[in-house]
């Protein structure tokens, strides 16, 4: 996805959003460089990842492999396909550098050997946060995780939402209770996280099938289990409380529940942004707690733009700490797409505020100073550098988005004051040249943008 | 170069200074994909470079070629080694959709496989700026780069600076004054060019020995030109009007120069921030007119720190237009680690701005509350979700550059209100909950960072 500066724009604003947010909640920004070990990726990606990784040769180590003398096995080096093997490669690298639990944001572009299609993309954005603790981890983190994710789209607002919650023990502690052994049940998580996709229909009879051999009583109440959702805080806690009494690993998973419920409350986030989806499995085998998806609740088709969990051990590969963590991604690149897509993102206007326009070509040193003035003030400016005609730069201010046009002809310039062309509004006023930067940072801050 | 939060919220910082002035001059982002065709890359990069450049292959690729199915020739992609080719191949791919004069700032990581040293870095951001123009661009533009470079590195407090000032029409047709004639031109900007490096002697001896065969008195007359530097505005013309006269070529890069210094004046740009230096050249070819370099007064062994010049034609392989432009750019990775380890970069402050402590478990949710009203009022604030002992929260906020530490025991919670650590000012103050947010904020705001 390469954009053209208007679309460039709206991107930006929303990468500024994201990252102000996650900073609101204290987290740190990590940059980490876009080449890994090759081993060190290849580690932790399942194979259906290893195929899509891009692999990287200087052109100095492509030719040792022409001449016979290398080239044999893999590149030593590698793009990263996700922000989680880079977030354990640093805390390991940097284990005793780092205060724990360690709170990171990382906003970086990821890159996937994808057959190119439309919405898929093989270089895209990932925004992560995780707090990573030693040894042990509140179950209190679990619970900031929602509230950021509600900070981060109220304010993108693109519209309502709701962050749909449920708990990987409370899932598995129900498998044992349907004599779901332990060597079945992350098969029966993954079933279950296709049921938007494939339906119920199919989900049922791949669960009835060889692999599973689950009885038909078993696959209705595990079917009536994954409908469960909850309408409001109170509705929650009850449906929690109807499942039953269950296995102790069961007990576990709906007392978190419970208690991220409460913590929400008392952060303030509101009972309709938030629900309990017992459906929510997340296809990921490494998540062992909490678990989090996002939907946009105008555009359920677009399905999670939020998603992420609770993991026991981040970076058990690459030393010896325990590492649990909690944390959360927004693929960017994928949601701008399908934003922009289904109509809900309109162009940016500019991040230029005014133009100043020029009409002749003694007014050249005039208008340079005062494009200075304002910028000095905080405004974002061009400068006509070349006279032309003022319809053509009215033009060229409105179709680029820039909002005011400055204007001196002789008739202002006689008086000390200028013409301001308010684009958006369609109006124009006059102005004393001193006063000028503050009657366009009012009027561009007054207006919602 | 991979960077701790507190280095990295510095480093964010910089970069974050940086946009915003370019967008203050009306400069609009753009971002490109890390890959480039490998043939789009090659086209432009001369030998030096084309033996750095990164090939990037899936692991489908790999195999194919594993498989004796493919792998002759270069692999089809291959990492950006700069922000100059995306910019022409951008360019001329969206030549329609685009307004000219073109003004784009491009900040992303570029790739260059270089030998591992301490200060060279295989992957470095480059903060760029460029207007392109079609057919033709004014001189002006030429103008307004400087303006941008003054406000960029005033922005960045990073010490007092010299934007130095050359023009390669005056610099070739002072040559052709010597007799030199165009073939051998090249090579002598090149000399010219490695005047710091190399020394005034070795470069003597080059420009005497057999490439150049230049005469003694005509060595002698360049480098007593290369000498020429000026000290103020006034001083600038008057160096340049004592040049005497020269051939059509110099008396256009004269003139240009001129234009320049009566513009920076304009703007308001302060003389002891731009001089000439008329042994500035820069190695890369394709600069035709002015050209800039960027040296920070007391530090010269850092060498340029902002680089850039005007040239004919951007695009000439992408597309049949003409597209000069002028354009400059910040190497900020380099410069980064440079006045780190000058000493010039102090550890940043967190962009965490307060910490909400937690006493005993009883404090959790109006913890969790309060945290949420200051973010609301736009603090950036972490919140202590287990309890532990004071003594080691405040020394965690200390080491972590946390300022503020928010504090509500059962004295302060009777009367309503909390307590405030200073840790920068190593003050202690009370306040009502109510008030907390502004006192804060007031407290941030008026203290320079």
């Amino acid at each position: 996805m390469e954009l053209l500066p208007r679309d460039q724009i709206a991107f930006q604003r929303m990468l500024d959003t994201i990252r102000q947010t996650f900073e609101r909640f204290g987290f740190l920004p990590v940059e980490t460089p876009v080449m890994e070990l090759s081993e060190v990726l290849l580690t932790k990606s399942g194979g259906e990842t290893e195929r899509q990784v891009y692999f990287v040769q200087s052109t100095g180590a492509l030719g040792k492999a022409a001449d016979g003398t290398g080239g044999e096995g893999l590149p030593e080096l590698a793009l990263r396909f996700d922000l989680t093997v880079p977030l354990a490669r640093y805390v390991a690298e940097h284990e005793h550098e780092l205060a724990f639990p360690f709170r990171r944001y990382q906003m970086q572009r990821v890159y996937r050997g994808e057959r190119q299609q439309r919405g898929r993309f093989r270089e895209f954005y990932q925004c992560d946060i995780d707090v990573v603790g030693k040894d042990m981890l509140s179950i209190r983190y679990d619970a900031e995780i929602p509230a950021v994710i509600h900070a981060v789209f109220e304010a993108l607002a693109i519209g309502d939402f709701t962050i749909q919650l449920n708990h990987r023990k409370l899932l598995r502690g129900f498998f044992e209770g349907l004599g779901i052994d332990d060597v079945r049940q992350p098969g029966v998580l993954r079933e279950l996280d296709k049921l938007d996709k494939r339906g119920e229909g199919a989900v049922r009879e791949t669960l009835a099938g060889e692999g599973f051999s689950l009885a038909a009583d078993a696959i209705d109440r595990l079917m009536a289990f994954s409908r469960v959702r909850s309408n409001g805080h109170d509705d929650a806690l009850a449906k929690l409380d109807a499942l039953g009494p269950g296995s102790a690993q069961f007990e576990t998973g709906r007392d978190e529940l419970r208690d991220v419920l409460q913590r929400l409350r008392a952060m303030g986030v509101p009972e309709s942004r938030y629900a309990i989806n017992l459906s929510i499995a997340r296809g990921l085998d490494y998540y062992t707690g909490l678990v989090y998806e996002t939907v946009l609740d105008a555009h359920p088709q677009i399905g999670s733009i939020c998603s992420g969990g609770r993991y026991d051990d981040l970076a058990s590969h690459y030393t010896k700490s325990k590492l649990p963590g909690v944390g959360i991604s927004i693929g960017l690149t994928r949601l701008f797409w399908q934003l922009r897509e289904a109509g809900l993102i309109a162009t940016a206007d500019s991040c230029v505020d005014a133009l100043v326009v020029l009409l002749d070509e003694a007014g050249i040193d005039h208008a340079l100073a005062l494009s200075q003035r304002l910028r000095v003030a905080g405004l974002n400016v061009e400068t006509q550098l070349e006279p032309r005609k003022l319809a053509r730069q009215l033009q060229y201010a409105d179709k680029a988005g820039i909002r005011f046009a400055v204007i001196r002809g002789e008739n202002e310039a006689a008086r000390n004051v200028v013409a301001v062309k308010d684009l958006r509004r369609g109006e124009q006023f006059e102005v004393g040249e001193n006063d000028l930067a503050s009657a366009l940072q009012a009027r561009r801050d007054n207006t919602p943008l």
